[in-house]
């Protein structure tokens, strides 16, 4: 008799975005006049920029002749790819990153659930809360949890909550956990740490032999000195983190899909026997074992990111974006929220007033401002009373669905 | 203390080709001048058709404009690409396969793999010997098994020999498995299943509550009648059954990457209180919160072999790697060699001679002909004394490497 994962039954109800969708297909099914202004899933909008278009169909119409078709790939990347992640998102900034060290994957929410797969399951994990979904569900369904308690916590996790009061930094923990997801610029508050505040973590997972999972999909947006793009900005880092970045906000790649994972040749691991093991060894049989490369016309393209003209074309839509984020914390702040993030993130992560809960308060934007956005209780409990909007749409969306905001009774 | 997944150390050495790769890198290294024939990996060499260029152009193009920019896709794929599925591969055929039933992936490697996450650990696992390493590379990483034996054997799982004698298509296992994997067209053997053996298989499934895990990666290779393409054309398969297939080897893909999973909604799992569950539920939870969909254009590609035009290219490449099949079959055979496979599959499936190993044959052929295939031996212990060739050379690389064979000494 086949039996399921169990472990699958803990999970609860349905991943936050399907529930949105379901909402929101009730409203529109409702009232199909209505015109929805969806600012929920953190989604981009603006097309492919001119460079990696280019590159894409040369990538596309190398596939279509005998001399420069392309079969498997190395399951790692293509080394150009690579190569130009290391020189331009690395060394460029002083940072020992070699081309060995990355691998090109389809797509962070991949990476972040699948590297759980490479350490045992007796592994204590540290998420925080409010925090984007997949880490917490990932790891229930990798056995290393209980069941699910009250108040939405898994029994087992150690939950780090970020709050108004440490404006959104977690404390170190009190209990000592082993793996450490981090995520900042973070989603869903956008707020950001500093160079002090990643230190912290960074000494702390080295005096522990904690490995810290950091999650940099958005380090794009970073707009202010002195908050660093990537953990091994920190001294010591290469030997405690994994850093997981993607071209899906970065470059518009959400449809595209492609993202790479960086494991230093320097971060180990240990068996139940002290022996030390390079977790960079594990994480390529893993990826060679379970997955076979990203298309090689979407690497091409990711490529074409890393040209001159190719950053300055990504600037500018990342520059849309963070213009976006600024009209939607000043258009909040006037209507009277308190608003948090969207300087070097897209998202505004907004208090609710009168205490409502997040998805009353989603019920009310989709009913009367027709706007959909994401309840902050979706990623954790302590997001309870507040709401993130998305930078993503059109301009001319976000400023219709703030004046739509401004007016709610 | 972050402790590694202690089942990785359970792998025996490297996955059989990145071994093959060392060598021959080793080989040309050392022998600049000699010019190398590759029929070791299984990856196809013939452009993408120009039905599936032109729409993979078109997908690129979407994705440069406002109005028809793609973000997140859904993660089961694009309705378009599940019902030409559904319709031409299954419908068509009188098979009642819906798109609700497929998940469209980056890769069949992927899903094999993947698959496991979904079933709990305590399950047995029937594994054909020799067979694509992934299945048991993967139930090893997964934790379902013990240490590997001295012939190469994983404790726990249940291997199944295929040999001459018997057809290489294996006996009912004497002990009850949960999950069972078959690939049929076979790799390595290039041997096909019957109807008549197909439903030894369900019907055993049906009645003691197993999971058929049926690999369909070659079907489009099949050329004689009475042969099934689908698992499904066997009554009662949708209860018992989960049917992989890819376009890697149909549509030229490897490079490209597009495959899918059907999982029937009458396929059903147990926990362990023994509640029966949809198991397509929980492969959906499992993409839904791990996997973010295939890129939009390869999707918009893969949809174009289905056209009318599309299913005429794709079999003119097919019969081209099918008469390079035929083209191997016949000089092994007059070179003296007990010759399988290569009828209905790409592969020819080549019993060494005197008894010699398989790796021994891979240096000889290396070392002397200067042509690469693929030891039996790496399949597993039941595929040693035996050599794969991959018919998905070019043609004249196909005829050189024959007559450099039949000079073997």
């Amino acid at each position: 008799m086949a039996i399921i994962n169990e472990n699958y039954l803990k999970l609860k109800a349905g991943y936050l975005f399907p529930e949105i969708g379901r909402r929101v297909k009730l409203f529109t099914d409702a009232n199909p006049d209505k015109k929805i202004i969806r600012m929920g899933i953190g989604d981009v909008t603006q097309p492919l920029v001119p460079s990696v278009v280019k590159a894409f169909h040369e990538g596309v119409e190398e596939m279509a002749h005998s001399h420069s078709f392309k079969g498997y790939g190395p399951e790692q990347g293509y080394e150009f790819l690579r190569e130009a992640i290391a020189k331009n998102s690395y060394q460029a900034n002083g940072i020992n990153i070699s081309a060995d060290d990355i691998f090109v994957s389809d797509g962070s929410k991949c990476d972040t659930g699948n590297i759980q797969e490479i350490f045992g399951n007796e592994n204590k994990i540290a998420i925080c809360d409010p925090v984007y979904p997949v880490y917490a569900d990932t790891t229930v369904m990798s056995g290393k949890t209980g069941e699910c308690n009250a108040i939405g916590h898994y029994e087992g996790i150690i939950y780090m909550p970020c709050t108004e009061a440490n404006g959104f930094i977690p404390e170190l923990p009190a209990e000592r956990p082993d793996l450490i997801f981090l995520c900042y610029p973070n989603n869903p508050t956008g707020t950001v740490a500093t160079n002090e505040e990643l230190k912290k973590w960074v000494d702390y997972a080295l005096k522990n032999n904690s490995i810290i999972l950091f999650d940099a999909a958005y380090e794009a947006f970073i707009t202010e000195d002195g908050i660093p793009r990537s953990i091994y900005e920190i001294e010591g880092a290469e030997k405690v983190a994994i850093e997981f970045r993607s071209f899906s906000k970065t470059a518009g790649f959400t449809g595209t899909r492609c993202a790479y994972t960086v494991i230093p040749k320097e971060l180990t691991a240990f068996d139940s026997e002290g022996n030390e093991h390079q977790v960079r060894n594990l994480w390529n049989r893993r990826q060679s074992t379970k997955f076979n490369g990203v298309s090689y016309p979407v690497q091409k393209a990711a490529t074409a990111m890393f040209s001159e003209e190719g950053k300055k074309e990504i600037q500018e839509v990342i520059n849309y974006y963070l213009e976006n984020a600024k009209i939607m914390r000043e258009s909040l702040t006037a209507a009277g929220y308190s608003v948090y993030g969207g300087v070097n993130a897209p998202y505004v992560w907004v208090k609710t007033k009168d205490s409502m809960t997040s998805w009353d308060f989603f019920d009310k934007v989709l009913n009367e401002a027709n706007v959909v956005g994401t309840p902050g209780s979706g990623f954790g409990p302590a997001g309870e009373g507040y709401f993130r909007f998305s930078a993503f749409a059109d301009r001319d969306q976000v400023i219709t669905a703030m004046e739509r905001i401004k007016n709610l009774s």
